[in-house]
């Protein structure tokens, strides 16, 4: 069944730039990241290394953030704004690669940074390929 | 396959008071009523008759906000506090019921309200069972 | 100068059931605690007991998520719903007690904690006072 | 009495690349501008004449999110990564001169407008300086 995001699309009564799959497809997919941030930040809270990790709490939770905000930016088609869209993407693609790397580093130790490492990954490519669809 | 959300769940170090299938079942609904909730909103402003929907847009803007918290309350298990976990779920019940009942005054005119309506109403059942659930 | 949230409320169009010099103070206070909680999160990391600290992080990352979303359902008067605003400010007593309290036990070695939590206090105080004001 | 904000950065345990002062001033700007959105937001769905406000409320929504993820990135000194604080600074420069220029279209006839338009221009400016500052 389409995901909510699609569902929601499809009934969008206007026009929209971007093919509605597509664009779907990067929403859920920064909705997801938004969520293995914050779940991320908080595993490492829980582990006992945690003085190793605080760097990595850090670039989830920032990740996190941009990763909501962006989700709701792409969410939003009226009175639509390229530049912004674009900056916020930039944005999403810059804490996406710092979380996905700094997770990365304790992808061996930690589970849950190595999921979370993979889902920045997939999250930052989401979001160059529509920057790109974009242009 | 599981959500990033039940991923990350399995993957948490400590133990957790409620089962983490059905945790991570409610963290997936709200995170979707959340989206709808943003989609919802700029549909409505979207829609010629946006003047009749005014109240439509802001319970959407309070339940996106309140269901986006929730979640990530519910994804954080370190240092659980019982009190602050069922508070914020009464308040997303109270949200999505006051979304919900807003945006099925309008479902049969715009479908973006009627999908909204019905992941409103998924959303508080959801927040209701896990209530029930942790008492 | 009267605050930003001030000048705001007092340029809103339509009427408002509370009195605005107060209102505005209240979402002053509130905005004040989301950024208290978020600094005190980063702060805890900071330090070498971090160890010590993970659920002072977590009570802090609570309740900055929580305020924010309280200053937000504040600041909406279009389509006014009594039972979303009580249960969304039921919800921010309980976040700022939980922070208060934990912030409280860090406050002797931590100036952040000690600030954070006097600032979660009056955020307490001044949530519960309006809910006062509303029955 | 200073900010709140700025009792946080003099009691953050580390050092920090920035001013203390002039960072506590940006955020506190930076908050103010996300309270004028959302309260913009409300006060243009509030008007008589919301059908020519859409675009006003959309750029509101999208600067309260943008200003919101902004404050808390620039809270955050652990682990600091100037890719991730400059992107993000970018992109509230952006929304804030979408959302500045929008609203002051609308000055003439709103108040609120007016206020939140001024708002985004001393926010958009202190983005810009403190992205100066930082290269």
């Amino acid at each position: 069944m389409a995901s909510v995001t699609r569902q929601m699309l499809d009934a969008y009564p206007k026009s929209i730039n971007l093919d509605r799959a597509k664009l779907a497809a990067v929403i859920d997919t920064i909705n997801s990241c938004a969520q293995a941030c914050t779940a991320c930040a908080d595993a490492c809270l829980s582990e006992e290394d945690v003085a190793e990790l605080t760097k990595c709490v850090r670039t989830d939770l920032d990740c996190a953030d941009v990763c909501t905000t962006t989700a709701r930016v792409l969410s939003r088609h009226e009175g639509y704004d390229a530049n912004v869209t674009r900056s916020v993407l930039e944005a999403c693609v810059a804490a996406c690669r710092a979380c996905g790397d700094e997770c990365a580093r304790h992808a061996e130790m930690h589970e849950h940074c190595r999921i979370c490492a993979d889902v920045c990954r997939e999250c930052e490519k989401a979001c160059r390929d529509l920057l790109a669809a974009m242009s």
